[in-house]
């Protein structure tokens, strides 16, 4: 049996490199040669065991590498081509794929949550922080990558590039709007790339750390606004003439910031939410009209599948957007546990880290 | 100075018969003689002091009557017309009308919300419990009635079916949903006759009182939960095979009915919240999905304007719904304060007073 | 080999009962037993050599059956389930299916059109007008019957009601809207219960035949304008008080009915096109109002896949919709040829015929 | 009566300055003094009589200026204040702007055309080649205009902006798609920029003139296909990998563009068409796949309104769009008749002038 390295959920506070058996594959799936991956801040959750996995899992889920072996049964593809896949895997055939939600694939209750089938990838499934991944229902989900762009240009897309624009376009930014993007983290920044790409002509992003701030002012932020420097909201209030955003995007996962986008929203406006979050919600009455302001709340699980990878490597390789100021660390695989120490501990001004194996 | 009768608010618990000046109309407005009104659960708030209006307010916001006057630059109706105008009138003029969100149509804050601008009739200005009704933005707001429907038929039109058939809309009900509506009071009926409109096949309302569900099921509901007859989540999942529902419509403003209905959702689901909270609410981060279970929070102030109410008379006039069910009881405005003591009581199985000037 | 009946196209004007072998299943499919099918308009193109298939292809795209045997791949079915499957059977997996757009499933030009590759049965493969019919793609395509429905009761689903409600759906029908239908053969009558169900509040039929005339008032149609009794479009605008149609739905795929939808809209309304035309269309100006009309044409292929005919049964069990009287004659399989020669004549007030091997 | 100078439709072939009276106004209206204004395509339509309007009519319908004095029940504005108006003028409170539909407010039909209502300056009202303009309905219609913007800069919003940005965003332009857009002029120019702003990835610009090329290529095409060397539908599908575009703009108004249009959609593509058409259109068989490839054709007359110029001159201030090179000619109210000369003949490389009384 043929090994390979892996980075391996062992209990709270230990992802470790260990040799794992390369994956076997059914007639669907593809076996992918990792090529280059990357650490989610999810996956520091489960470092730190706040977000349950089965021990022993591998980790990860944002994958860039070479089909390595076909499924029996996958049309299409061909061994040798690079792809990436997105972090959520859907079907395409399940009730959930069917009926426009194909994030929400797979049945029934995961980790006592009744949503979040489609993640599989880390999840449900070992991950792509190793040298290879198997990647089911391959014929919905391998993408190929243009090959003018490298594996870094292309890293953002299986999460971090989907989660941020799709915060964007399930709130429904349009031309002329206004958006407020709290937190501007990777997917934060992502966030802001997607409200301008969508033709938001004023956005305000809000965070402290001046190199994040640089970042998103490149990816389109005509403000940001500093939250240690003053009331937030009074701040939003004022850019925008009293009359608030037309959508504020959560990107953090924490109730103050929740609760802030709520009360910067114009009246009939729309808070997408992208913010994983660790406890209850607290919606205040009066920001929230008592209910009467014609507000949207919108959450939204990262879009995957061939088709949102296409279309994002498409955004990378037309260069309407550059994510490559997110990457600031490389490892080897070998080195995962030290990329995990910086990461965790936002060290060194990171942002994201590309691992290859 | 020509006088006449109008309920007005005096202070907390106080809503009086008192005489007062017919209002004078301005070159947009138009004056429009009462011929049937009704109360609202709103009243009550306001008669109880649970929401704040001037004292000397006429209240009061579902008109049924006749035009006795037209300002001077209001073109297209004619005086002796029957009309109705909705509870929120909207000037369409304003950005939040010409933005597509008519009931957030005026500026600034509102009794310490910042939004509600659009409810005027005994919010801002005086309201229609009175012989005469001065309705701003004439224009966009008078809606001639049918000939061949009667004042009653017309008079759910203005506040209850506009707002319940929205919680359906806004909520996307589309042809074999599942839908649950929590409580079934006169809005929640409309919320049950409004899925049915859009073509949900699995309805489920969810209350206790035996004359509600009755017409809850005339209405087009498949199913009625008791609430009383255990776990009312439980029950609703059993109904959907243990799905959940599409969309769940809160028709209360409780925490409770809003926390069920979000425990009751199928991943990717809707809440269409149209309850008047008087608390902060919870949402409680397992049914949430911890922000990761694609769903919508939308709420809803009713909407306005003569092209909504033709449309919700031409529902009536084709027979699509009949809400004359609704109708319990009938009072002279003379007797309105008893009416007021009768519908804030919910005595006698009254679901809506017809109140006759 | 085992074999077994099917209706097969030899050559232009004759579909021929013939033995063919039972078709072998991949890991993919599914092998259903058919107990009841029908013959679709198009079959009748498809007869008359007006639609290009391959001879030798078993037709007909409407099956109702039980599951006999199942692909090795396939989970979450088992043999002797009762199911249907849409007439187009999308993959779940192809960029069209992933873009939303999955009735234009498949790759390539199709008998000449770019469009169409996800109509396979009897098209692109062997239908189920026969004793067995391979499912492609199984876990996407079937759909468990609900016990309590009889086969004829849901032989509408797979073609006939999904292609004519999407005329509705597409067309956007929504509350108080008024719909004209072209012509009232099985996908007109069927457009009609469609925008019944979306809450049209003035349905308008146009046809001549008495027997389709009255199943359409069972329907839901509030008017039927005949064609035979002078002019249709000033009939259509006299029954909207001159204002024209919000939804016209163009049923039958002709010339003359395309352009009477558009003469018969409102400005900013929508022509909803169902019918398979068989020449080049005109666009007259003045209706198109020379391009600035802010009109929509849209087109619909029948969409299909499991959820679709999920939401299609629950529409029928349910009782919203009752399509029965559209079942006029019944054949065994032997007798197909005979039910050609009727349906193809349009003899004795047929509708659609079910056929049962 | 106080006169003023005025272009003026006399007779085919004659638009002439003349002394005119400046306009009374009415309650609702405003009257604006003129600072800048331009020359449409459309106007020249009406210059050869090929659109009729009334002699003695004052022509133009993009007007930027000052205003002069508000009707006495207009509130909001400012006497002094610069703002434009849209070229269609929606009243706000007819049935179809509370329908969603505010381009054909107005009642009945208009020049043999059953819709075009909203269109009043220069159409039904005089417009604004003037030194004076009356905006009727003013409330909804005037548009401050930021400080820090010139006239020429947002010149372009009344029409060339509102109009070629709605073709990309009512064909539901999203992110990562093609789009082709047919025929540079000014309103083709601003389609791919609005094509750029909502996210398409390969934006692909059809004509052969090359100043046209190179303004489209700084707007945001990717690709220009010149109709002059070689086929565009061959070269448009090679481009887009034999896939087709998602959507195709059509901005010339010819039966070529049309149909080239048609026939570079992929399945399910949308058709977008802001051409003004004179003759009756051809939809051919093949390209439109018989009426199944789940095509849609969509048709729109410039969006206005003060919310959308609003957010069009967001648009400008942020930087987002320069159409700054879209004006390649200067005038005085004075050499309007020159200016005429130039733009009908289409001399000296002029795409839009700048008219300043």
């Amino acid at each position: 049996m043929a090994l390979m390295k892996a980075a391996v959920f062992v209990e709270k506070n230990r992802i470790v490199l260990e040799d794992r058996p390369i994956p076997d594959i059914g007639p669907l799936d593809a076996l992918v040669r990792i090529t280059t991956t990357t650490i989610c801040g999810t996956d520091v959750h489960i470092l730190r065991g706040e977000y349950p996995v089965a021990r022993g899992l591998t980790v990860g889920h944002e994958p860039v590498g070479v089909i390595e072996k076909l499924g029996s049964q996958v049309q299409g593809f061909r061994e040798g081509q690079r792809v990436i896949a997105g972090a959520i895997t859907p079907s395409g055939h399940s009730y959930a794929c069917l009926c426009g939600c194909a994030s929400q694939d797979g049945a029934g209750t995961v980790h006592g949550f009744k949503a979040i089938g489609g993640w599989k990838f880390g999840n449900l499934i070992d991950g792509c922080q190793a040298e290879y991944v198997r990647v089911p229902d391959a014929m919905a989900n391998l993408a190929p990558i243009p090959d003018r762009l490298s594996d870094e240009q292309v890293l953002m897309c299986p999460d971090i590039m989907s989660t941020g624009f799709s915060g964007a376009q399930r709130g429904g930014v349009s031309v002329g709007d206004s958006v407020a993007v709290f937190a501007l983290g990777p997917i934060g920044l992502c966030a802001v790339a997607g409200a301008r790409l969508l033709g938001a002509t004023t956005i305000i992003g809000v965070d402290t750390v001046a190199a994040r701030i640089s970042v998103a002012r490149q990816l389109g932020a005509d403000h940001v606004v500093d939250f240690q420097q003053g009331n937030v909201v009074e701040q939003i209030m004022a850019l925008t003439d009293g009359r608030g955003v037309d959508v504020a995007i959560e990107a953090l996962g924490t109730q103050g910031t929740f609760e802030s986008a709520l009360r910067v929203l114009r009246p009939g406006g729309t808070l997408s939410s992208l913010g994983v979050y660790s406890a209850d919600l607290s919606i205040p009455l009066g920001p929230f009209a008592a209910g009467l302001g014609d507000y949207r709340i919108v959450t939204t699980l990262c879009p995957g599948g061939k088709e949102r990878m296409r279309r994002l490597m498409a955004v990378v390789a037309s260069g309407r957007v550059d994510v490559s100021p997110l990457v600031t660390h490389r490892f080897g695989l070998d080195d995962i546990e030290a990329a995990y120490e910086l990461f965790a501990h936002q060290r060194d001004g990171v942002m994201k880290v590309a691992i290859t194996p």
